[in-house]
């Protein structure tokens, strides 16, 4: 597998080409490292090195064949296997994130989301389903779940972390707080808002000092 | 300033060191690192090493004072002087991030959202503003705005990024796949689910394989 020796900020940076590649009104049928990295604002060394793991090096002076490139980060990046999903925790970020379309772009396909809370069960005008948290292990054993994203309160994470593990789900994106344990076998990826904010503002507070 | 040197992944870890000793439901007098890493699973020298930017070393054998260490960790990280942001896109995610209350404990008070729908403006549920979008700049000046947290789709991040700016905003928070430019002096965090679901999925099928 190639993907074994990428690093995590070209992993980061690879959706970022493709989704600039795809908003291009009128594609070009060659493009060079030296336009995306101008409107990325990124190094041109680096979109080379980075798009040369992907699809081989451009041709001099021509580029990258568009239409080629967008499919080599399409397959690279697996958008063209659908991944299974659910959503655990029905409260609004966990709404927001099942809404959100472009996770089928990105080869994600969220099929329904758990609540502990009966007034939540049933399907929303945007026809998503909300089912009760006792039928999660069916459910993800029967429809081959291999996300579970846990958008539940803090003190909740741990305990669904748990439940998901059980119901055989190996990959877990967790946007509470409190970075829950899972065994070794488990992927798990803290999405975590107070980190974030802390960057942010460390060097907002230095500036304003 | 002693942040200046502070590394991203260091800046990233203080706020789970934090929310870990605010969340113990009985603080002990003292608390080493060994405890601190075991419930973390971070590596042992790593949390001294973490800690000691922020407090000093802790007492051989006794470990930290927790309330001590509380206090240092947030002083360091700015908490007790609150930063105020607006929201610009009230769909799901901004109004998620709008009510989220954890904010407020990070130092961040949100105080508006902004909107180009007519039929949005007004006050929720929950006591949110959402106002105008023509009325942003003259917000942001009169109430000393300092992040502008951007959850608009794609192609409307970069009108609203030139906005912030021109409102005098100088962090922004972006939340839409579309990374926009902005000038030197204003700090832009791009906050990109794509290039996180990227590197969970990525390691997912590898093992899938």
């Amino acid at each position: 597998m190639k993907q074994l020796k990428i690093s995590r900020p070209v992993m980061e940076r690879l959706p970022v080409y493709l989704h600039y590649l795809k908003s291009l009104p009128e594609k070009p049928e060659y493009i060079s490292s030296t336009v995306i990295s101008r409107a990325l604002r990124l190094g041109e060394v680096q979109v080379r090195k980075d798009l040369g793991i992907v699809s081989g090096a451009g041709k001099p002076k021509i580029g990258y064949g568009t239409l080629d490139l967008i499919h080599s980060l399409e397959e690279f990046l697996g958008y063209n296997s659908t991944l299974h999903a659910v959503i655990v925790g029905a409260g609004k970020l966990g709404m927001a994130l099942y809404d959100y379309e472009g996770f089928r772009e990105y080869g994600v396909n969220i099929m329904a989301a758990f609540d502990a809370d009966p007034a939540k069960f049933g399907v929303t005008s945007t026809g998503r389903k909300i089912l009760p948290m006792d039928t999660l292990a069916e459910f993800c054993r029967e429809n081959h779940i291999e996300i579970g994203i846990i958008t539940v309160p803090d003190n909740h994470a741990q305990e669904v972390c748990d439940r998901m593990v059980d119901a055989g789900i190996p990959a877990i994106w967790n946007f509470a707080m409190h970075q829950p344990h899972a065994p070794a076998h488990v992927r798990v990826q803290n999405e975590n808002l107070a980190s974030s904010l802390a960057l942010l503002c460390g060097s907002l507070r230095q500036q304003l000092e």
